[in-house]
C-alpha cells in the first residue's frame, strides 16, 4: 500500500466560494447582469455545474423565467456540520413575478429538495412535473410545518405549456425512477433542450424506455442548444440496461441461503420494482423496513408506478411463519447513515431485525463519493456477525442510472443540436463531455462549459458564453438556519476540529490591571487536561507575565491584552504541542 | 443521482475502540496472555487486522519474540487533527529483552512508518531488512532528531537468521517498491510463513520477480501458517503485470501533445524506474519536483535500485531549452494532499510549474479511500487551468502492488499450509480471503480470521485462534504527542466540529451571588453573532433568569450553576436552531 496523510486539505473549490463573492464585486458584474436585454435569451446552471447535486438552471427571455429543478447538494468533507447545500436565487429577487414555471424532471432529492427552501420565497410559482414526482414533492414538504399550499401540476410527456414566451413539451427517458423526463424549452431564439438525468435503456421496463422517436424528431427541428446530464461522462461504453440488473437481482435472491436483506434507497423505485418481481417469481415474501422507503412505495403504487399484489408482503410479526429462506427484507441504508435501517441493524439498534449466518445483504446502489469508508466499516460489522456481503465488486447490482460516454454520444448525435452545454457534474466531468460532443462531430466553439452562474447568451446572431456571472456562492442548510452559516463559522469549525481549543480566562483589577485570581484555563479538543498538567501550568505562567507586563493606563480597553494572550499563548502552544488550538482569551475586569 | 447525507456517521469501528480497554478488563484476558507459556508459539497481530495501514506482527514462543514490520495507519474521518496511528505495543513493555529482532519486508509507510515511535522504546532492537528497506529507514528517521542511533543489519532473500530459537529466511515477491520480500520463520512448532505485501507478477522487471521456486519448496516443508496479504482479496482475478503498466506509460508520454506531468508517490519506485525507462526511450527529459521523491530517488540510485543516465534529468533552469514535448515532470501529490507538488502547482503556489494548456497530467496512483473527493477537486481545478487529464478511469496506469483472488489462491497452493491467517486488510477482505483460502481446498477450521491484538496460539496439538486480546487500542500521534490524545479528547473536536461552541461568561458577587456585569457571549463555529443578534441577547437573558434562581448559599461551589447554565443553555439553542454547540459556562465569583 501506499498512503499519504490528506488532513487539511487545501480545497480549491472551497477557496473560491470564500472569495467568490468579492471577485463578483471587483468585475461589476451582477447589476449588468440584472439589466433588461431585448431579443436575448439567458441560459444560466445555477447549481449542479461544479458539483454534483443542487441542480437549478434558468432560462430568460426578456420578462419571462422558467427554472428547471431545484435540487439540494449534499456537504463536502470541509464543510462540517452542514446538513446540506440549496442553490443561489439572489438573481431573482424582484424577479419573483417574472417566473413563470418551475420545471421537475424526476423526482431524486438532488433536482426536488431544495423547493421547500426555495419555492415560498420565489413567490409560489407553479410546478409542473408527472404525477410520481409532484407525489414525492408533496411529501418531503410534509416535513416543513409552515410552507404554504404549493401549487403543483401534473403533467404527462405528451402535454404541451406556455409559460410566456416559452413553449414546454416533454420527452421521457430512462433513469432508475420512473416518470423521469427530458425537456423541450421552445423560446424565440429556438429550442433549448435539458436532458434531466437519464440514460438509453431500449431494453428496460416498458413504461420507462426513452420516447426515442420524439428524441430523434428533435434532430430535425434545428435545436438551439442541448444541456446534457455529465454525471457518467467519464466512464465509456454503454450504461447497463435495468434488464441486466433484474437478472443479477433475481439470481442472488435464488441463490441465498437464508434471509436476503437489500439495501437500496428509499426512492430507487426501479430497485424495488425488480425486487418485487423477482420474489413473486421465487415466491418469497417482502417485508419494507424504514419509513421512506414504505411512503414511497405507497405513492408510487397508489399513482400506478409500482405493480406488486398486497400479499406480496409481510409484517415483522408474519415473519416467523415463514423460513429464513423465503424472505427477502428491503430497508435503507446501503450508504452507511447512520439512522437508516441498515446500520440500525449492525449497531443491535434495530427493534426486530438482527443478523443471524446465512443472511445474505445485498448493497444495491454505487457507493456516493465521500461514503466509502462508511460503506466499509458497514460491510465489515455485517461480516463480523456472520453474513454474506454481496456488493457490484462480485456481481453488478450497481444503480448505473445515468448514460456513459456512448449513450452521450448517441443523444448528441439524435438532437443535433447547434450549442452544447454539458451539465450535472464536476468541472472535470464537463469537459470530458465537451470532449465527447467534439468527438460526435461538433464545433468546439460551440461547446459551452460553464461555471456555476455563468451566464450562457444567446441572441439571432447566435450563442456565447460570457463573463457575467450571477451570484451561486454556497447556501448552506444547518438545523434551522438556512443561509446563516458563513464560511468564517466553517472555518472556526475545522480549526477547533483539528486541534481544538483553549479558553484563557483573567480576572483582573480595573484600577491597576493586576490579576486578581490564577488565570483560569479550559481546554476542549486539545489535549486531555487532567493528563497535562505540566502543561496546563506553563501556560498559566505565561498568561501571568503577560499580564504583568500589560499597563492599563495606556491601554483604554482590554483588546490589547486579548490579542496578547491569544498570539503568545497561541505561539506557546504550537512550540509545546505542533498544534494550533484556538485560542479564547476572556478578560474581565472588576 | 440517488443521495442521502451521512453526517454524524456511527461507526462501529470507533466504538470498538471507545469501549475495548473496558472489555479487556471485564475478560482480564490481558494477564493470561501475559503469562509463560512452554512449548506454546502465539502468534499476535498487532495492527493491520482491522484497516489498512498499521501493520505489526508478533511471534512469540517462550522467551523468545520477533516481530515483523512496524507500519502507521492514516486516520479515519471520524478522527480530526489526528496525524496517524501506531500500533499499540503495551505487551511488550517488560517483554524487551526478550525481542530478538524486529523484520520489515518493504520499505512503504505502512510496514516502516512507526519504527522511529517504537523502537527506542522497545530496547532499540536490531532491525533486519534489505539495503533499500533500511536506506529509506534510516531516511525518515532523520526527521526526529533525538532518536539514538538505531541497529540496521541488511539481509538478502538468500540469507538466514538465527533469532533466538527462530530461523529466519526470506523470498522475493513482486509488489511497487522494490526488495519487498516474503518471511520465513522456522520456529520449533515449524514454519510460519508472511507474504509481505505482494503481487505474483511474473512478467516484471528481472529483479523483482517472485522467487517462486522458493515459494513452491515451501509446499513440500509442512508450512505450519501462512499469513498473507488480503489487501486486494475483493478483487477477482490476476492482477496486472507492471509490464503492462510500462507499456501504458510509455504510450502516454509518447502521444502527450506538451509536457507530461506524472502525479506519483514518491515511494513508488517501480513506477519512477518505468517514466525513465519510457522517457530515454523516447528521447524526453525528466524533471523530479519534490523534497521526498529526490531523495528516494538517490537513496535506490546508490543502491542500485534504480537504473538511469544522469543526462536523462533537466533542472529548472534547463527546461527552457527543450521543447514541451520533450519535457517530463515527476511530482509528488497524485492523492490531492496539500503540500504536495501537484496541490501547490494547480493553487499558483509552486515556484516555477504553471499548468499551461497542452499539459498532460497522469495520476499515476489508485486513490486511497477517503481521497476520493480531494483528488475530483484537484482534476478539476487541472481541467481548469487547461490541462488533459489521465487517470486510470480512462487508461489503466493504476498502481496495483496486490495479489488479487486468483493470485492469492496460487500463493496458497504453492505454500500448502496447515493453517491460514488472511492478515492486511479491513475485516471484509479478510473473511473474503478465507473464502478464497477454502476455495483453494483448505479446512474452514484450519482459517483464523483474527482481529487487532487476538491471540492465536499453536502446540504440538495444533493451533487455535483463542479469545484472548492484547490491548490494541489505537495510538494516536498528533504534532508531537504520542497516545495523549484520548477519544475524549477526539469526541469533543467532533461535537465542535458539527456544531461548534458557546462560552457563556458570568461574573457574580461572592456575597449574593448577584450578577456584576451583563453575562458575556462568545460563540466559534456556531453561528456568526453579528447576523444573529437577536438569538445572542435571548441567550443572555436565559442565562440572567439562570443566575436568579441560583442561591449561592445552598451551593459551596459553582459548579450547580455552571451545569444548569449548560444544560438550560444548551436545550435553549437546541429548540432555537437545531443545533448542539458545546456550551462552556465560565463563573466567576469577585
Amino acid at each position: 500500500m501506499n498512503t499519504r496523510r490528506t488532513r487539511k486539505i487545501m480545497n480549491p473549490k472551497m477557496n473560491r466560494a470564500y472569495h467568490s463573492k468579492k471577485k463578483i464585486k471587483d468585475n461589476k458584474i451582477n447589476k449588468d447582469v440584472k439589466t433588461f436585454d431585448s431579443g436575448k435569451l439567458k441560459v444560466i446552471i445555477v447549481g449542479g455545474n461544479e458539483e454534483v447535486g443542487r441542480n437549478m438552471t434558468i432560462l430568460e427571455y426578456e420578462d419571462d423565467i422558467v427554472i428547471i429543478d431545484m435540487g439540494i447538494q449534499f456537504p463536502e468533507e470541509d464543510m462540517p456540520g452542514i446538513d446540506f447545500i440549496i442553490p443561489n436565487i439572489e438573481y431573482l429577487k424582484g424577479k419573483e413575478k417574472n417566473i413563470k414555471g418551475v420545471i421537475i424532471t424526476h423526482g431524486h432529492l438532488d433536482h426536488i429538495g431544495a423547493i421547500p427552501y426555495l419555492i415560498p420565497t420565489l413567490g409560489n410559482p407553479t410546478i409542473y412535473s408527472a404525477a410520481l414526482t409532484l407525489g414525492l414533492i408533496r411529501k418531503r414538504a410534509e416535513e416543513f410545518s409552515d410552507l404554504p399550499e404549493m401549487n403543483l401540476q401534473a403533467v404527462t410527456t405528451d402535454d404541451t405549456l406556455r409559460l410566456g414566451v416559452f413553449k414546454v413539451s416533454f420527452f421521457g427517458v430512462s433513469h432508475n425512477i420512473p416518470a423521469s423526463m427530458g425537456i423541450v424549452v421552445d423560446t424565440p431564439l429556438g429550442k433549448v433542450v435539458h436532458s434531466g438525468d437519464f440514460k438509453l435503456d431500449f431494453d428496460g421496463p416498458k413504461r420507462d424506455l426513452p420516447e426515442v422517436e420524439k428524441i430523434a424528431n428533435l434532430g430535425k427541428e434545428n435545436v438551439l442548444a442541448l444541456l446534457s446530464d455529465s454525471t457518467n461522462a467519464p466512464h465509456t461504453g454503454h450504461q447497463i440496461s435495468e434488464s441486466e440488473i433484474q437478472t443479477n437481482l433475481y439470481n442472488i435472491i435464488r441463490d441465498a441461503h437464508g434471509r436476503t436483506i437489500i439495501g437500496t434507497f428509499s426512492s430507487l423505485l426501479n430497485r424495488l420494482q425488480q425486487i418485487f418481481e423477482a420474489a413473486e417469481k421465487l415466491n418469497k415474501k417482502v417485508l419494507i423496513e424504514g419509513y421512506s422507503m414504505k411512503t414511497n412505495i405507497e405513492i408510487a403504487h397508489q399513482l400506478g408506478y409500482l405493480n406488486f399484489k398486497k400479499s406480496l408482503f409481510i409484517t415483522e410479526k408474519q415473519m416467523k411463519e415463514y423460513p429464513d429462506k423465503r424472505i427477502v427484507v428491503c430497508c435503507t441504508g446501503a450508504q452507511g447513515e447512520d439512522r437508516a435501517v441498515l446500520m440500525r441493524i449492525v449497531n443491535k439498534e434495530h427493534k426486530f431485525l438482527k443478523i443471524e449466518k446465512n443472511d445474505t445483504v445485498v448493497f444495491s446502489s454505487s457507493v456516493i463519493p465521500g461514503n466509502e469508508r462508511s460503506v466499509q466499516r458497514l460491510k465489515d460489522s455485517l461480516y463480523r456477525l456472520g453474513a454474506e456481503v454481496i456488493h457490484y465488486q462480485m456481481m453488478d447490482v450497481h444503480a448505473g442510472g445515468h448514460a456513459k460516454k456512448e449513450d452521450l454520444k448517441l443523444m448528441i448525435n439524435l438532437v443535433k443540436p447547434k450549442y452544447f452545454v454539458p451539465i450535472e457534474g464536476n468541472h472535470s466531468f464537463l469537459h470530458i463531455h465537451g470532449k465527447i460532443a467534439e468527438e460526435a462531430g461538433m464545433n468546439a466553439n460551440n461547446i459551452f462549459i460553464a461555471d456555476n452562474g455563468q451566464v450562457i447568451e444567446f441572441t439571432k446572431l447566435g450563442g456565447k458564453l460570457t463573463n457575467k456571472r450571477i451570484n451561486a456562492d454556497y447556501v448552506f442548510v444547518d438545523g434551522l438556519g438556512v443561509g446563516d452559516v458563513s464560511n468564517i463559522v466553517l472555518r472556526d469549525r475545522k480549526q477547533m476540529s483539528d486541534d481544538g481549543m483553549i479558553v484563557a480566562i483573567v480576572t483582573v483589577s480595573a484600577k491597576n490591571g493586576e490579576l486578581i485570581h490564577s488565570p483560569d484555563i479550559i481546554s476542549r479538543g486539545f489535549v486531555y487536561m487532567k493528563e497535562n498538567k505540566e502543561l496546563i501550568e506553563k501556560a498559566r505562567s505565561k498568561i501571568r507575565q503577560l499580564t504583568k507586563k500589560h499597563n492599563p493606563k495606556t491601554s483604554t480597553n482590554d483588546m490589547y491584552l486579548k490579542n496578547q494572550i491569544r498570539n503568545e499563548l497561541g505561539k506557546f502552544l504550537f512550540q509545546e504541542t505542533q498544534r494550533r488550538p484556538m485560542v479564547l482569551p476572556v478578560v474581565i475586569e472588576v
